[in-house]
């Protein structure tokens, strides 16, 4: 662990439930439960699955979080400098070299220096929100680009996310509930069929504030299941029991 | 009331939240949850809305149940002459004759007989399974009908429910989840916009078994709302408190 340096904004941060440190910082980019939700979503059926993609990868959490039930290996490909660079250290300190690969690049390129059609899953933690002339943004551009469609639109991420997988293979998505009309149609589009639809509600009376979807390529249409629905706080405004374990572990 | 004759197997059940009577039938039609929590979850936010129009309204539950809080007159369209019948006869059990009507006629012929573009909300509580030549029917024809997309399938539902419909007016539908994709797919492409989506559980940790879409015709797209989820039953196997209120009252 010697050789890791750490930036004067970082720090480094554990996922006790997964035994995974991370290189984070407030300024940069800290992961959020969305990727954590996102990363016990992920079903790794086959034993056998030999290649992820995490797209949008941030400061790697997602890649980090999904090592150690994804037997194969996982490229994560993020476009900006400082993020990627924080993932490459993270991927160093947990001594997983051999097994996640950080690109920095836009996702938009990955068909020409990743294989298309190849994965057996992507996964994605995209900016939720467009990038409108009149939407108001962060002034920090690291947060921005990675809240608003700046660099990448909701298209974009599931046609690329399509190309890159095999048929058959899993995509993994969480997003803002409030789109869902729209990611259901590019994925019709785009030879994606949703599967499986989870909600996350903050509070047990309160609207969904995230939505977790898994799609096929080329399955079949139809058959969506929503699993049974997941409350972030219970009513003492602590973490569930649910989100407590993929937390801390059970 | 001693004008309302019921037939052999018919017996006059009560909506104790809603002081309701609705003459029901096991062998032909009689009004499940579904109806009680599409009902509910109607919202008539113009206390000057004038017209409602309940489609495939089978003994005319959904009618009858909303019939407190819709202030206009609602048009109940069933194709099937026993359930409409029975229908005819609850709304005259309740005395409700200026406020209900009833037609027994194809829904598909509502634009010939009942004037499009003109309803405040149309509700629907249409049959839930495709009618495949390798599914399994109930040989009662009167629930194959109320069930399987025999005479009427989902994208005409939602065609006609979009003519009947003023700009602006709403149109509520309960369906299965597995067919969500089909459900915005067919509204984005006749003029409706879902705006509140509520998913039905039966159990805390069972995936959902129904939907409930709120739509409105020429509504901006996006903003698409999950309200909390619905869970049926609790953990002791009894009605959650939620569903004893609609049933029961508070």
């Amino acid at each position: 662990m010697t050789d890791i340096k750490l930036n004067q904004d970082e720090r480094i941060d554990q996922l006790y439930s997964k035994d995974v440190k991370i290189i984070q910082s407030n300024h940069v980019f800290s992961f959020s439960l969305d990727a954590v939700l996102l990363a016990d979503f992920v079903k790794v059926s086959k034993q056998k699955a030999k290649k992820a993609l995490d797209l949008c990868s941030g400061n790697g959490a997602i890649s980090l979080f999904i090592s150690d039930k994804f037997p194969g290996e996982i490229d994560a490909v993020e476009i900006q400098d400082r993020l990627a660079d924080m993932a490459k250290r993270s991927v160093k300190l947990n001594q997983l070299e051999n097994k996640i690969h950080v690109y920095t690049e836009d996702l938009n390129q990955a068909p020409n220096f990743l294989k298309p059609d190849s994965y057996d899953i992507v996964t994605c933690n995209p900016p939720y929100f467009k990038s409108l002339p009149q939407s108001q943004k962060n002034p920090n551009p690291y947060l921005a680009i990675a809240r608003h469609e700046i660099k990448v639109n909701l298209h974009q991420v599931i046609a690329i996310s399509s190309k890159m997988l095999k048929m058959g293979g899993k995509f993994y998505l969480v997003h803002r509930p409030d789109r869902i009309d729209e990611i259901i149609a590019e994925m019709k589009n785009l030879r994606l069929a949703p599967k499986r639809i989870q909600l996350i509600y903050p509070k047990k009376d309160a609207d969904a504030n995230m939505i977790l979807v898994e799609a096929i390529k080329d399955g079949r249409p139809g058959g969506i299941k929503f699993l049974s629905p997941i409350i972030t706080y219970d009513e003492s405004q602590e973490y569930s029991i649910k989100v407590k374990e993929m937390l801390y572990g059970k």
